[in-house]
């Protein structure tokens, strides 16, 4: 997550460091070779470059679309996670019955508010291709550590320990059978988002589309020097720069934008989304300990303008 | 909430008043360069910034489809919470059984939907960026206050509320188990309506793109008048004037809906739907007094042609 | 709704009558001053309003589709409420049980669809700032009409007694307690559907955006002559009319658009569609006398050319 | 339907012969009037007819963009009327109960898929403008055809059947009362995706927007030779005929597109639809003779590369 | 599924092998006869083409966004079938009762879950035009197989196999009347995205609408040489090639994003995904054996560079 202020220039420009050095070098010989060898005949009209140009900028602003709508999504479905979580201790403090105050009726309770809070953690760890497995011990007992070891897909085994709780409440006469589907429902909906997540990540943007928007800006940028060159002379160089600049970044932002989950400063933040979930359970608990305790991560990020 | 009417010129050009002297006095300069001195070689073609106007155009309209989006969105989902406080409200209206008339059961009713009210007032003012707590006491008894006092988040407290007070009601046989799943469902939308007024108001416009899309339109500005000088001379400036305020409005436009919860006159007016959900539920449980009472916070509002 | 057929030119620039006469005047002045005064100087270059012009029609595409897109999803707010009514007396129909043919359970269910065509015609006529009240006695009975008399809000009146009217068939065993949730379920959809027409109706496009398109299109007609003039002499006053004429028309279309519930010939058809409500809920109840008896309001419409 | 291959030019061409046949003539008549009569001063620069055609193609852009809306929309309702007839005949045979495998219940099941088939029959044809009426014999019964004889509206009487079916079932036992609610939820959604098709089919594209499209594609093709006869003469024609087609094409098609259940070429293939309904119906009633006895009436289709 | 990197460029540029043949022909000759023969009276204002180019790259976008939009429907009907068939495992593994460890009950999870697999795989095989038969005999024990033998429609058979096994759990009363009717909802969902894919599959673009498209690129190419020869001469080559390749690939690609079941490179991958369900409901029944016997088949994929 993009924070508000200070995003320095050089944060900006630095993601296409390299493009950009190629393009003074490439522009500043053109004038040069114009200029000063007076090889004049390389002119060419202006049309030519400007009908590429809108050309690509309707395609650009068609990609920016598609990748800025991916994004959203993401964040629509992380959002989703945040709503269900709370959706789902409310619906487990509030149904399950516990007229005699058994301890095991209370440790139910909150065995099962922990794991939503670890389910969530360990979806975002997933997601940005880290081990779902890392730090759920915070969260999990024992024998639930135990049963999701050899799993493959830990979120998958996580909604089933869900669902297999929900089964022994009912038995036990804890909950009613109305309340064990209404529950469950709440448990589709977050396999559900967790289905959103794992698409968006692993489905990539129509990789040649990406390559001939790519191939194209490039030919506008080699062509640009020569439609300006005639009217400018040495200043073709920054107004070169200027343009090139802002077509790769627009660009670059839709590359970034499309993949929210990458660990890069445009992600959802996942992580911080977690802490909020985790915060607002523990006040459900009244158990602001567990909460506290936990070193702020997020505050260890990468840079000191963004968070994930 | 933008009144329909009576906007003043001097408003609309307030927003933009320190970028429009930069511009006439950078325009002026030009001019009196150009026909004063003789300057004349800074003439350029005006194909070079109409090209760059006309992308500029294009990714302005991506942009101020994906604000409007999001203004939109806030307003559907608080247009939802007025449809979900009407439906709890008939819901508890209608479902809860009292057939010896037992002023206990009246009391719960009256209680549950002064909650709801509450709720809704909370969430507004949390959204503007003010305390959550402020003015509940209008809605809630003492034990409701005492219970979200050292509560860091209120509306997540107060859903739970209602949903232990269902519990309540279905223990007591005030409402059978079928009626408890189905104002679950009325809490669980209320949750969700929640979760995506913080979504919205949480997450920034991606803000690389803001910043190319603000440093192209000066780029456009700074190039503007050596594409007009030629032909316009004097005449330049006025037009100068007219096509640099239309960029700059039409971005800070986008800029002030895309976050439609910053006491700005384009919000979505949290304030007045509250009061309507207010009168509504007031009206179901005919106690106009209540209504009556409150002052009309509105009027009071920062100018005489919006109201939030 | 407009009907097929059949717009009289005169209906389409009967909008713009004022701005026509005042582009009328306006070019041709110019065009004197050119050609009969040789004040040839005030030609301009032709990309200047074509640079205007494109970023316009931009800025209007993406307005026009937000216009289209509040009518749209008003035309389908209420194809949803002739559904739900179909629904809501489809089930009042096969749910309630009574086995032995008691008049009150057929009263029951008789007065209940007819509550149902009140409700509709009640929520058309409150959205076009008709009172809502107006007509009902066609629908209601003396009890409910007392009931509603003095509420504010004639719509959620209306639903609370057919909730409460629900409460009364479940205690009676009409109805099973399933049924009851489902019937309600079908309420809380006309209760969401009549929150999204108010939402239309109350929300105003963001009003600086339409000064600034329509603050631009002006500069645009303005600049236009000056442009055309040097290649068409008198020809471009048919031309310039033309193209502003187009300008006009297209924003004042998606003015019109953008409020669908304001007694213009562009609006959702509310009346029809009540009507046909009425029709369908008449055959249901197989009483085609009620709706045989009313007189064909829409014949009496505006004009020739739509009907509401 | 139109289907994937031989698509003669001819049809394409076909639907704009009359415009074409104008725009051939006036355009040959410029043409000779500049070459052969010399009438030099009638060209006009090429940035006129250039400034519209951009112009137009936006707001044509849109109007694609909503006319393939509304295409695609009605294709999406008739996927889920398959979708819902499945179900509902899935609902029939795996919920109703039969231990004692009465015939009574066995003609019951039978009765109601049957239903279901003649209800997507009826709907296909009364969307087409034919009578609802015909052909339905071959799927109900004689009780059945007599109820629905004198109904204004039949779709609606036939889901009225299917209601009151239920709820004759629930009386005997043969389904439960949960079972009732999940197909009567079907029903409702039959109902929806009716009252969806009518939508689309009733309500008309804003006609004053087609109207000043239209109007404006003809200015286009008015100025467009004039723009064109200094550079190219008699080559010229094809040239402005080859842009007019385009235009008209591309207009024409969002005509067609918009009113997707009127008998043309690019409509929702309802009759194909219904087919494949019958299709799967039968196979899971298992009675292959009822589907495959029917003629092959899509095979006497209109002309021989389209299917509706 | 396209993966990441490495498309080597003869794979981009194959796709329009025979196109840019002719390009290369055609304006070879075009310059051959300018240049060699000095036919200079061909050369045309280059706004004709560019005029042609922007409206084609207009519609070009509109058709980018809905070809997009149907291949991005595609993905999100396949991640919800991944999402349900979760869901339905762990309502099955979480709902039946067994109290007594019968086998019997043991074995019914064990088919219904991997019934659940061969209908994955049914209906991957059948979008991509192979036998729904294939390869079902791993997954499916006699009777099944006995049961879908004869059936036109494998995918419809296998849900209701699903529901019958319900029915009989229900009877057995390893599941109650709630679970039935929830599970029985999965069902739908799982039938309504069977439905959504075949509605993908088999309604195509309208194919007047590509035909154009396609007629107007041709057009633009044809008078592209025309326009750039003068300021170009020899160098007028490559860049028509190069414009000519990127209209033709983004038509190209937007033509294989439409048809997203085609056994092309771009299609959703279906195969890759039902390997992925197999994975994860094995995990759910603890039979990894099952899943790890079969043999990779998406490793003899067509070529080095995608999966499908």
């Amino acid at each position: 997550m993009l924070l508000r202020n200070n995003i320095p220039l050089t944060y900006i420009f630095g993601k296409i460091k390299k493009e950009l050095f190629f393009v003074i070098a490439y522009s500043l010989g053109i004038v040069v070779l114009y200029e000063n060898f007076h090889v004049t005949r390389i002119s060419i009209p202006l049309a030519v470059p400007a009908l590429l140009g809108t050309v690509i900028s309707l395609l650009l602003a068609f990609r920016s679309n598609q990748a800025y709508d991916r994004w959203w999504e993401a964040r629509i479905i992380w959002g989703a996670i945040v709503n269900d979580s709370r959706t789902i201790s409310r619906q487990i403090l509030s149904f399950v019955e516990n007229p005699y105050e058994l301890e095991e009726v209370e440790k139910f309770k909150y065995r099962f508010i922990k794991r939503q809070i670890a389910w969530c953690n360990a979806l975002s760890q997933s997601l940005r291709g880290f081990s779902a497995h890392k730090g759920l011990e915070r969260y999990l007992d024992k024998n639930e550590l135990v049963f999701i070891k050899n799993q493959r897909n830990v979120m998958v085994a996580l909604l089933e320990l869900h669902a297999m709780d929900l089964k022994k409440a009912l038995n036990e006469g804890w909950i009613n059978k109305y309340q064990q589907i209404e529950i469950d429902k709440t448990i589709t909906a977050l396999c559900n988002h967790m289905g959103g997540s794992e698409r968006i990540k692993n489905t990539i943007f129509p990789v040649t589309y990406s390559k001939y928007i790519n191939m194209s800006i490039h030919l506008f940028i080699v062509l640009l020097p020569f439609g300006l060159i005639e009217y400018f002379g040495y200043m073709e160089v920054p107004l070169v720069i200027a343009l090139a600049a802002f077509f790769l970044l627009v660009e670059k932002m839709a590359v970034h934008l499309q993949d929210p989950f990458e660990n890069k400063p445009t992600d959802t933040p996942t992580t911080t989304i977690c802490r909020n979930i985790e915060k607002d359970l523990c006040q459900m608990l009244d158990d602001n300990k567990l909460f506290e305790d936990m070193p702020h991560v997020e505050k260890a990020s990468i840079g000191s303008y963004y968070i994930l």
